[in-house]
């Protein structure tokens, strides 16, 4: 899905390069990325949400070494560090407050430890926020003066471009998107509140829709095929099922884009922006939610802002953070 | 309710002078605001909803006529006039598209028609973005670089402010708080959506929440001594109810901040913006429905952000629109 945007023939001495981490709950990804957006070199490790914080810290910097070496071997010029976690992330100062993937977490000042580490300015940010970066910078959000990056993961990620700059409200909060309350006493969010969209709209959520199906029989069925487990159910292989012509996948999709739908009025009408910028695992299965939300979202908006509204698949997939990373 | 700010006593005799309208469903407001925000000359009208809208043209015309005939009289000079009107305005191009109260106006471009009368510089604007505006020139946000505006009154008004000005989105339509979707499937809202904020805090919202309420007996004692009528409740005679230790008034309060406090929670986490100022006539039944707003916001936000969170109780009153149309 990475559209290859830059032409990569041309000659690379002068260039210089920011190595941007992208710490996951699934995968540490960590690039050195040129400053024209262009993924050079690239180290994926595993980022086993069990480890301590300390091994997390030491495995962080050990890819960020490897990656140093390549430049150095190759004489290039590393102008900086960025570090994308998940999470509530002052990017002032520093500090993670709290992570979802990683409850351990609180008041981290991660960007002391890399000092001591790296000679290079070292920053940090929210991994949606530098996805949202990347997106405006060279995907689906170039040229968009305002708009919202929705990352469709695990949970949902959120950054909310404002005048081509991320807002961050006070402290560094803003664009925690998932956690818009849609149902007052929806199901239970590990946030402690209850019906985040997140818990509709997300691997989570499409997890908790199939659960709360009425359709017991074609359950059992869509279990059966993907391993009969719930809590292991991919959007992957859902999206899978849903192309085969299976009916559940195809209704669960179509809820999701309901309540999408309704996140989305959401911010339009609290925000009045009208471009989405789309992303995450579950956007490579647009075609089969994304009519629904269109729908939903029309119902719930003034005529006059729905004719506005643009909801945009991400351009950049993976490397959205990256490279937004670089650009920070 | 409106706190005196300014010393009157002073020579006003180098003052300048904006003409602020304030159009609301029930009532419009006229007046000659000085440069230091203080009201001198007011003219009050009925804004009847169901009268054409030359009818209400002509009405703002001959209230502005009536206040500039007064200034004159004194001498003295004016800079211009600021419309402020409910629903979707943009104010650059001074078009109202669509409003709430009145139903017959779409894409109406009422700065042009008084350009045509009058031969100062006029602006329109969103009459709660104005409200903000008055508030955070000389109320509760006074030096607060980001807040949102909330008037709890027929139904929410909204206005957010960043970095010192109101924040607009992409053609004006920021800040409609009041249909921020809080039950996916709740109560039918007039805008055409479901479950909006404003079907369950704002005059409305209370008669629904009374309408709906289990309590049966108590319903029925709460609107005898109403005058038998749902549709005519008041959020004052419901104030008067509770203070007389009515258990149905107050547990409608509650209800309603209940609700209220999932709201906020969506624009906390969306926005990361911490000081909220609520104004409108409800906001005077403060004490009857903040604490439970903070104990259910705080329940849906993380920690970290929730110890940050304000609510703060407007000052201006029911002139905060005047005083920031003057600001605008």
């Amino acid at each position: 899905m990475p559209v290859t945007i830059y032409h990569v023939n041309e000659r690379s001495m002068s260039h210089d390069y920011v190595i941007s981490v992208d710490l996951g709950g699934t995968n540490l990804r960590v690039g050195a990325v040129r400053d024209d957006g262009l993924i050079e070199e690239r180290e994926k490790r595993s980022s086993e949400a069990k480890a301590t914080t300390s091994e997390i810290l030491q495995n962080i910097e050990e890819a960020i070494r490897t990656i140093v070496r390549r430049l150095e071997e190759k004489q290039k010029t590393i102008r900086g560090i960025t570090l994308g976690f998940p999470g509530i992330v002052d990017s002032e100062k520093g500090i993670v407050y709290q992570s979802p993937h990683f409850p351990d977490w609180k008041n981290l000042v991660f960007v002391d430890y890399f000092r001591k580490k790296f000679p290079w300015p070292i920053k940090a940010s929210n991994d949606a926020n530098l996805a949202a970066l990347g997106e405006s910078w060279l995907g689906a959000g170039k040229g968009l003066k305002n708009f919202v990056m929705m990352t469709l993961g695990t949970g949902i990620g959120g950054g909310i471009m404002i005048d081509g700059k991320i807002f961050h409200g006070d402290h560094g909060f803003a664009g925690e998107i998932g956690h818009i309350v849609i149902e007052a006493e929806g199901h239970e969010c590990p946030c402690g509140s209850r019906g985040c969209l997140e818990m509709y709209v997300s691997t989570l959520g499409i997890r908790k829709l199939i659960e709360t199906a009425d359709d017991v029989l074609r359950k059992e069925q869509l279990l059966e095929r993907v391993g009969g487990n719930l809590d292991k159910i991919t959007v992957q292989a859902l999206y899978e099922l849903a192309r085969e012509g299976d009916i559940l996948a195809h209704s669960t999709f179509k809820k999701m884009g309901y309540y999408l739908g309704i996140g989305l009025a959401t911010l339009v009408n609290t925000l009045g922006i009208e471009n989405f910028v789309i992303g995450g695992g579950i956007s490579e299965a647009w075609d089969f939610f994304v009519e629904v939300a269109k729908k939903e979202l029309a119902a719930r908006t003034y005529s006059e802002t729905a004719r506005y509204v643009k909801l945009l698949k991400a351009q950049l997939g993976d490397d959205a953070g990256l490279i937004g990373g670089a650009r920070f």
